[in-house]
């Protein structure tokens, strides 16, 4: 039995705290809001996961010190944006070692840092004991339900990996352990601008051998940029490359397939976004993709064809036109060149 | 402008001479069926691609021989099972070098050999240029209506490659050269299997998570296997392996996919083949494939477990179970070893 602090009340951080609760571990779930504390303690957190009964073991607070003095491991469940914030109010009433895990997807923009990064800028080295990322194709809605699901622990250091493995794994929950912490995060954040274009050709109803092919070069390219930061080539192919890659993309409750269908259909960003009403993640990140293909000098041309329809007014029609006009290619080049 | 003969008048060679008529080859379809031929002369083909108007150059022969004078370049698009016969009926009308491309996906139980190996058994090697495969995430339907496609092929030889992809390559059909005929030709036959048990999982309404799970752990196995045999573990990540199998995992239309979700769903494997009233592809190629495995001594729990329901009897929940019971594993355990 572990000590866990999860922060953030959201649908995965719920999910992922009935995992623990279920596994007999010693769990206090955070979350700001005292309301939605109150809720989960009578079991139930409708907003995020409407028909869960959340286990009897499983307590929530809104007060963030008693979550901080709580846990000896630490999972991060909040929006991307929001890391150096939590991780700034962690820091102030933490004293000791903890090892951290992270759950977000994402890169932040301008300062192109990795959530990983974010959390090892904002608490001091010595409180840090390790940094976990948690990802892959996962769905908390079937996660509750206990249907079966596999995600992957990454850490450079396999003893903290494992012991993550080892926190989670269950009879539904199956983690696998890689090392390749870089691979995992890019792989992760990415994914969300595939997502997009994708939802842009379903728009223009391409049909099923342009999604795929989509897909399939989005993920080339991803892994080509990947492979220039470090990353293992291999982990593209994994459960937070192609896996995640295939929930975020097939499924249309996604906000990023359903935003990039909008523009396919037609519609400008502006409209697009005023009738999403919240933020489409995919979008920023398209622009972190872009200013991480340049600063790497990484080919990325479904990234560009995309940042030309979001930023530069080029239109949907124009865009495949070029993409599909390119000059021939061997399927692996660029990635050979680097194994 | 290159002279082409088509062997097979089903959706896909039909959909690729439609291409090659359209790019400005000097085309001749061959059909056993004289009528089918007459009907492709009047230019359509319906039972197969019912609303396509073929192009004026597209002109079809039910006579072999006629087929064999005609092309430098030979394009073989029938079943599997049909690849000898139709390599013995040509072998004797050929008296030169041509260059073989073959479309097909599949692997010959019992003598468990890849397409491209049967071709060269068949045809005396003093005849053969050089045999590429062309394959990749492609509905003939969506390619006639001029959507856009990519595919990839592969030759040992890129010279042989490149003349392949300047033969098909125009707006909508991008073609990719690749020299790993061994990973390309087993991603191709190896999807169906991973169709077949993605198609169970939904059938037992398990939901995405597992269906990405099921697909990326299946990739994974059929690349270790891939590898194991000779190929680039690359390809997988490619439009023949990842990028073909989305395609056929995510569309309703998949023959294997249907087979696995009535199973899911609790009917016999002889009720389904009832049912089906056809050949279900991937029942015969878990077989190989699992003669494979045990062949080249390669671990591979997602093939077993659907070998153990289609031959063994066991209940779709115990091999789930199994699978997912599994000892802990690093996500890129053998793969990484073989690099």
């Amino acid at each position: 039995m572990e000590k866990v602090s999860v922060f953030g009340a959201g649908s995965w951080g719920t999910a992922l705290s009935y995992v623990l609760a279920q596994n007999r571990h010693d769990l206090l779930l955070w979350t700001h809001r005292q309301e939605q504390a109150d809720e989960i303690n009578q079991h139930t957190n409708k907003r995020y996961l409407k028909d869960t009964r959340l286990p009897e073991s499983l307590k929530a607070t809104s007060d963030l010190s008693q979550a901080v003095a709580h846990g000896d491991i630490f999972v991060l469940a909040v929006p991307t944006k929001a890391i150096r914030e939590v991780c700034q109010d962690i820091k102030k009433n933490l004293n000791r070692k903890v090892l951290f895990v992270h759950v977000s997807k994402g890169i932040e923009p301008d300062s192109l840092k990795r959530i990983s990064e974010m959390i090892r800028e904002e608490i001091p080295e010595q409180w840090i004991e390790e940094v976990v990322v948690l990802s892959g194709p996962s769905h908390a809605e079937e996660v509750v339900q206990e249907h079966p699901t596999t995600v992957t622990a990454a850490c450079e250091n396999t003893e903290a990996a494992v012991r993550i493995q080892d926190l989670f794994m269950n009879s539904y929950f199956r983690v696998y352990t890689n090392t390749d912490v870089i691979g995992v995060e890019i792989g992760g954040a990415l994914k969300n601008i595939i997502a997009l274009a994708v939802g842009i050709t379903d728009g223009l109803e391409f049909g099923d051998n342009a999604k795929a092919a989509i897909m399939t070069r989005g993920l080339a390219e991803i892994a080509r940029l990947g492979v220039k930061m470090g990353a293992t080539p291999l982990t593209f192919s994994g459960l937070t490359g192609v896996g995640d890659l295939i929930v975020t993309c097939t499924s249309v409750h996604s906000r990023n397939w359903r935003a990039g269908n909008m523009l396919g259909k037609g519609k400008s960003l502006d409209e697009v976004l005023e009738e999403m009403g919240m933020v489409v993640e995919g979008i920023r990140t398209t622009k972190a993709a872009y200013q991480l293909s340049e600063a790497y000098n990484v080919p990325m041309p479904i990234t560009a064809a995309l940042y030309s329809v979001l930023f530069d007014n080029v239109s949907t029609d124009d865009a495949v036109g070029k993409l599909m006009g390119r000059t021939k290619k061997n399927e692996m080049e660029d990635l050979v060149d680097l194994l």
